[in-house]
């Protein structure tokens, strides 16, 4: 076992998830709108080419309207809510498993009642975030089902 | 959104976990001892360079001990148990963090009421698991906790 391991157990806490694990704002990005979001870096070891992040939505909040070109790969393990990926609206659940491809706009959102609280496997070299313009925010509310999912 | 993606959204299910994902053998290795345990691939994206997989522990059961150089970034999501990584033995609770260095013997058990459900992000290329050989064992049992772990 290696020096760079200090730390093999964590253990969690259901009110702040993992207490040893630091809670980050969600955005260094003031110009990107999000609502009531925090980050934690759950693994980011040298030695894994992803990381996984987790990510907690309180009520009423939701995660930037955003693309890129790297993947994300998400699994619900709190709450419950919606998401918005490419065209369609999916009602998210406990444990749910979503798949954002290339360059798809993506959104999470929290329900009105509780948190919606996912992971996020991520390559660890990967493009920033694109955020819509005028134009294609516009081309996304003009689908009804989607500008309901937008408010 | 490119076509390679048709499934975006996995809805999990209580009793199975994910219906639409396949429930593999844990190991095609034969020659590899375990109990009880299923392996279910959540995200094996060629464009993510990790993978995501499940594995459920039934109650009374335990993984192989074993040992490689890839690392295993380990979130336990269903039930409780304990673990062996390297010379401590942990004892595990939902949402648990575990992290399993370099060429470190490793063992998941559950309990003996409850199975033990858990993620586990590895890089998808990566090197085999080593089994312990007799004297690796023997150096492993010289440990009262580490004998009264593996039973």
């Amino acid at each position: 076992m290696e020096a760079e391991y200090p730390v093999l157990h964590r253990p969690a806490d259901q009110a702040t998830q993992w207490p040893s694990v630091p809670i980050l704002a969600y955005k260094q990005d003031a110009a990107a709108p999000y609502k009531d979001v925090t980050r934690q870096i759950l693994f980011d070891d040298p030695k894994l080419n992803c990381q996984l992040r987790y990510f907690e939505v309180a009520a009423g909040g939701h995660t930037t309207l955003e693309r890129h070109q790297h993947v994300h790969a998400v699994m619900v393990v709190r709450g419950s809510g919606r998401c918005l990926v490419g065209e369609q609206v999916f009602e998210l659940a406990l444990h749910d498993l979503i798949t954002v491809p290339p360059l798809t706009w993506h959104q999470f959102r929290a329900g009105a009642q509780e948190p919606l609280g996912f992971l996020c496997m991520v390559n660890s070299e990967r493009d920033r975030p694109q955020l819509p313009s005028e134009t294609e925010a516009a081309a996304l509310r003009a689908s009804a089902a989607i500008a309901a999912f937008m408010g």
